[in-house]
């Protein structure tokens, strides 16, 4: 029998709720499959800061280091909120643990439920055939670059006067480029084999280094896939007017944040989907939704994007493919009898099929 | 009888094509109202880099300076396409000219003319009252920070190896976040009262600095506005799930040029969209769609976002609201009556209503 640790991050608003849903389910498949996951919790994000105010202890980081896999929640929420630069926020601890595990791969799905096309706001005809993976490079560019606020600087303030000014730096070096790059090449290899690498290449100096890393990378050895180079301003509206014709999406850090977020949209359904970090060690799972903080603790919280991103670990940590399938078709299964949370119904759902965070995961248990 | 200099920047692709027909709608315009428009041709873009090595040359520059306001077509293509950070861009010629006349505010209305409701991909319901103005700041942020690339750099490259590296500055001052922040208040004040301010707080320093201005011009002079914060890739989602809520957006320029064009797509016609660039002196008025190279030269593109942006400078740049509408009204018209160019042309469109750049140009004019 298998054993694997996982570092459990409940993190704030709903993430407490929606995780215990994902354990309940790693649960059901380790007995299925023979496999036993062994947890160790630990805090993060607001959580974090309210116990030991710091968003990432050093016995979190040790505790996903020591882990085979981590799955985490969601973080932040108004609570603290703040623009003080000296402050601690909780996003510090979610951009803290990608950096020192190295996750520098972000694979976010965009595919669509049939049960759920509906949800779409987006024409029924166009959404169809939906099935796009961004990759999104998570450890550089604006993210991780200098940045810094100055006061009373001469000439930053209204007519002349000394006032504020703050800088971000958007920085990327050969080897970032190189390796997400191949990332995108290797997924689109076992998809449709098509890559749209997005830039802003007529504008920033780190787009022109990404364009011509991204081709050098394809040219020596991915030749067989198709690439096509996309501005970024194109792209955030081609997703809207095409988005079945994107196979894999490759870019920067901050555009994947935009980007994925807005495919997101395309379905419909943020509250079911996943996402992956993986670097070259422990990888992190987490749902691409946020915390919601107006609906925690009250047991609505659609659960089913964190155990979709459980399907995900099984699927690129453990080697599970069978039990990640497996999940997946009892999610789908659940959703085609009907059964939804509150963010997914729709205006046909009959109320008894309305159904709260842990008896959607309890039905997704059951049905496995 | 006043007397209007108006500076022409055809530029590229169908650019030409285009601003002939904003020119004649300016001339029957001038007769109708009693103005005289008189025109000062120069080149920016690729047509001057092909004629002068430069994208902006100094004549150029000194024509803009000269007139009462500039209308511009489109810039670039793949001809000058570029990845050396040493080459002359097209685009440079666009920044240039946004940063040498201070044009630091970009105004780029979302309505939808609801002839042409039905062109968007986004579900009728959605889209319906859709009539937000986005303003984006258009003289800083990562389009106009100091920028370079580097060579061999240690440890940049694969495995530690040299390699390059790039970075672009992401800079904001307090006097150019309070200048563009009161814009969108006093333009709120004349729409829905309500400001949607966009930015990255939870990651970037320029962004908590944009938000903390943001809200000191508020609270100090536009108390009366309604003011929410929206996180960029919240946004993204937002503009997709209800587009119908936005008033004026204002954001920094690359999420400005992203989230504008998203926008614009939720139309689903991009041709008919048309941007104002104002500072505190001569202003530029320019379609929101690009050059479209492939297919200039054909006289099919349609003239309709140019002749909006006549439009837009009747109204901000010569006080000629009456003008305006009348443009408007005739544009209104022409689209009512059933014809179409190509891009806007639907399933239905009778094959003799689809007309060419001229013939639309002309048509407008006849109601005019
Ligand atoms: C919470 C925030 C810092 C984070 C990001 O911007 O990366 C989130 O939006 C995401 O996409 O995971
Ligand atoms: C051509 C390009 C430099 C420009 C921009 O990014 O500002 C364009 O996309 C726009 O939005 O006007």
């Amino acid at each position: 029998m298998n054993t694997y640790k996982i570092c459990l991050l409940p993190g704030d608003g709903i993430g407490p709720e929606i995780i215990a849903e994902g354990v309940k389910v790693l649960n059901a498949v380790g007995a299925k499959y023979d496999t036993a996951f062994e947890y160790a919790d630990a805090l993060i994000g607001g959580a974090a800061i309210d116990a030991t105010g710091e968003p990432l202890p050093a016995a979190t980081l040790d505790a996903a280091r020591a882990s085979d896999a981590v799955l985490l929640a969601a973080v932040g929420g108004p609570k603290w909120d703040t623009t003080d630069p000296n402050a601690p926020r909780p996003e510090q601890g979610l951009l803290g643990i990608r950096k020192e595990l190295g996750l520098y791969t972000n694979l976010r799905p965009v595919q669509i439920f049939n049960a759920l096309a509906d949800a779409s706001t987006l024409r029924p005809e166009i959404v169809d055939g939906v099935d796009m993976m961004i990759v999104r490079e998570l450890t550089g560019g604006l993210y991780f670059g200098r940045r810094e606020r100055f006061y009373d600087e001469p000439a930053a303030g209204v007519d002349g006067a000394p006032g504020q000014r703050a800088y971000d730096t958007l920085e990327y070096s050969e080897y970032e480029i190189e390796r997400i790059a191949r990332q995108a090449f290797e997924i689109a290899r076992k998809r449709r084999g098509k890559v749209t690498s997005v830039d802003k290449a007529n504008v920033l100096e780190t787009s022109r280094l990404w364009r011509e890393i991204v081709h050098c990378v394809h040219d020596e050895a991915y030749a067989d896939v198709q690439l096509e180079d996309l501005l970024v301003d194109n792209t955030a509206m081609q997703l809207i007017n095409r988005p079945a014709d994107f196979d894999v999406v490759v870019t920067e850090n901050m555009f994947g944040d935009i980007l994925s977020d807005e495919a997101a949209q395309i379905t419909g359904s943020l509250g079911m989907l996943a996402s992956a970090s993986l670097g070259d060690g422990v990888a992190l799972y987490e749902p691409s939704h946020g915390s919601a903080p107006d609906i925690a603790g009250r047991g609505i919280a659609n659960p089913l994007a964190q155990i979709l991103s459980v399907e995900m670990m099984l699927r690129y940590s453990f080697d599970m493919a069978d039990a990640a399938d497996d999940i997946r078709r009892a999610v789908t299964e659940v959703l085609d009898e009907g059964w939804r949370t509150g963010d997914i119904k729709g205006a046909e759902t009959p109320a008894d099929h309305v159904v709260g965070t842990e008896r959607m995961g309890d039905l997704v248990v059951e049905r496995l």
